[in-house]
């Protein structure tokens, strides 16, 4: 198998299973009971909490474990602004945004809000011009990606947050989902006020994943209840996900330091090799994230050349992991104004770093004879 | 280890943390990937969705996968309100729901909503009159729960749906996080249009639950996104954890089939022992959950007597698990009208079927000398 999808997922590390089945077992009392074997799991807890503090250069009190992605996008957003909307119910995004940002800014709208979508150009990236033209004086909050899922493109964060700080009144919330582990990002002294991580996309668990809330950043809870996670996100607490995921950050960002470089030169041989290729167009701009590259073949449909691929065991995929089943043009590269056939055509390869080179020279072969082949077929 | 807080949280079954782990490993892809492996994903997943339903006897599309009770309880209620307010914005819950009911309605107060906290009386149970007197035109959820988890009061829930079924724009929802397994519930033609449950009570694993949500029954999501789960609660599934959830359902399900009567023994058991205790109070009603015993011991604080007990390795908690290192009254036992000697001094023990009677004959025995040595410490 070569699985080249690991911007959708990635396959769990053993050690971090591991790591879940101990805690489950062992550590299986609520943090919340009195008693000492509550006591232990509290302790644990904290831990945890520490050592994601520690991993991520922030304060432990800044640690919210989630249950993903998805909810911390909605937790960052949402929670500003049900928290926020006495100041101001505007909201600045891109038309960029995963789904999990977009459609929650979407559906803040019906409930009376008013969201700009920033452009994007060519590259997917947005003018920081564009920004600064956008804060109102009711901007409560700026949400912007870091790493694009579907295309690699990465928002320029350092120069958006040095706007962001500007206006004491704004926060800045930054979908962190993609760039974890691939294209480091600093939270300390950054203006950064909300950051979502999920685990499964960095070799941990379905169902975890932390939102870096810094310090006097208010939250409407999504989830009210029993005050566990400072009272932002109550709920008897995942603390086997907890401890997995700080092991699979652990593991990610020792290999972002060491290993960075094995995954710039994957993405540079099949950036290379797809040059190659007849009639296919590279989405993915230069300078990107050094595990996703998206591409174009316009006249073959991408779930032909996704099945064919798959029948050698190599799976890669369409558009965004999230909604790839819907099946309209995907809303990213018509944002970068990608021609209608190039953004219909398109597929993405995302790596990881247990991907090898062999496989890639595998995945090339084959899909340049396939291309042929199908070229051959329809023409 | 004598384990007696399984209100607070069980102890996973191994075989429920294998499939968690088979699926972890065997099925990572993600469901809406489109090429075999995310087939693979979905198929497991419809599969999932299937079985769940066939247990509790519900419509596949009426299985929503939560991580866990708190966020059952937040989505059914705010997706309630956010989505109904126009209809109106007056909500009825009660004043002895656990804290994910009852701050989430406190938390929609101060976005406007309107609710009112049913009283109960002393067995902890609510007037129907007083349910049929509090709704309004502008009433749009009914939040109830079934097993009360400080106490093991049982609500009429079957004469509150059939209330609320006469009032079509109102939605009935009830917390079954503490009676799944239990206390049998039926779904089916039962009025009831929202339920909870909650896999880390049921000898599951933590961050996982089950929303049901009836059909046609619209919820504003808390999580929006790639439209996962009927597009009520988007975010990239964690199926290793719905079919975890799924076989522990049906574990308990069969016993609650096949042993409750045991559950019923054992907590006569304890019921007559405690009686028998000079300045032991039970606040448990006889009509009660069989796996919930609440009692006080008047002048003794309750933390000392857990930490006595927990140096014999025997685990009993004070007030609901989740809040339970907030040190005010409880609550739910100041709600039933309890003297605040008796409400302040509460104990819980919390059967599972796992639980034997040797490990409770051993429990009065240890309790009884506790309570003897501190008065005397104390006297
Ligand atoms: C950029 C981005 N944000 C958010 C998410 C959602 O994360 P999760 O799948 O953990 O809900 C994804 C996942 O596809 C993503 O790629
Ligand atoms: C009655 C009741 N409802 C809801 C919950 C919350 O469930 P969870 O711990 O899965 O968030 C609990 C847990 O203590 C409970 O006892």
């Amino acid at each position: 198998m070569i699985y080249l999808d690991n911007s959708a997922t990635t396959k769990p590390e053993a050690s971090v299973l591991k790591s879940y089945e101990k805690v489950s077992m062992h550590f299986f009392a609520n943090p919340s009971s009195i008693h000492s074997l509550g006591g232990e799991s509290e302790k644990l807890l904290h831990q945890a909490k520490g050592e994601a503090a520690k991993l991520l250069e922030v304060a432990p009190s800044e640690i919210v474990f989630t249950s993903g992605g998805t909810e911390g996008n909605n937790l960052a957003i949402k929670g500003i602004a049900f928290e926020h909307q006495h100041r101001g119910k505007h909201i600045i995004t891109t038309a960029i945004e995963h789904a999990s940002v977009y459609e929650a800014c979407k559906g803040l709208e019906t409930l009376g809000f008013d969201v700009t979508y920033l452009p994007v150009n060519q590259e997917g990236v947005i003018n920081l011009n564009d920004l600064q033209a956008a804060i109102q004086d009711d901007t409560i909050l700026i949400s912007i990606m870091h790493v694009n899922s579907e295309l690699g493109s990465i928002q320029p964060i350092e120069e958006i947050a040095k706007i962001s700080k500007r206006y004491p009144k704004l926060f800045f919330h930054v979908d962190y989902v993609q760039g974890l582990g691939k294209v480091p990002l600093s939270f300390k002294d950054s203006g950064i006020d909300l950051c979502t991580m999920s685990g499964h996309k960095i070799h941990g668990l379905k169902g975890t994943g932390i939102l870096y809330v810094k310090d006097r950043t208010t939250l409407y809870p999504l989830f009210h209840g029993g005050s566990q996670e400072q009272g932002i996100r109550s709920g008897t607490e995942n603390l086997p996900g907890a401890v997995s995921f700080i092991k699979a950050l652990r593991l990610i960002l020792e290999k972002e330091k060491n290993q960075r470089y094995d995954l710039i030169q994957m993405q540079q041989y099949i950036r290379k090799e797809l040059e190659e290729l007849p009639d296919v167009f590279i989405n993915t701009p230069l300078h990107a994230a050094p595990h996703i590259i998206n591409f174009s073949v316009p006249g073959i449909k991408p779930e032909v050349l996704i099945h064919t691929l798959a029948n050698h065991g190599i799976y890669i995929s369409t558009k965004s992991a999230c909604s790839s089943k819907q099946s309209e043009d995907s809303r990213v590269l018509v944002g970068c104004g990608l021609p209608k056939s190039r953004a219909t055509s398109a597929l993405r390869i995302s790596l990881s770093y247990m991907n090898t080179m062999e496989e890639l020279q595998r995945f090339i072969n084959i899909l340049s004879k396939s291309i042929q082949q199908l070229k051959n077929v329809l023409g």
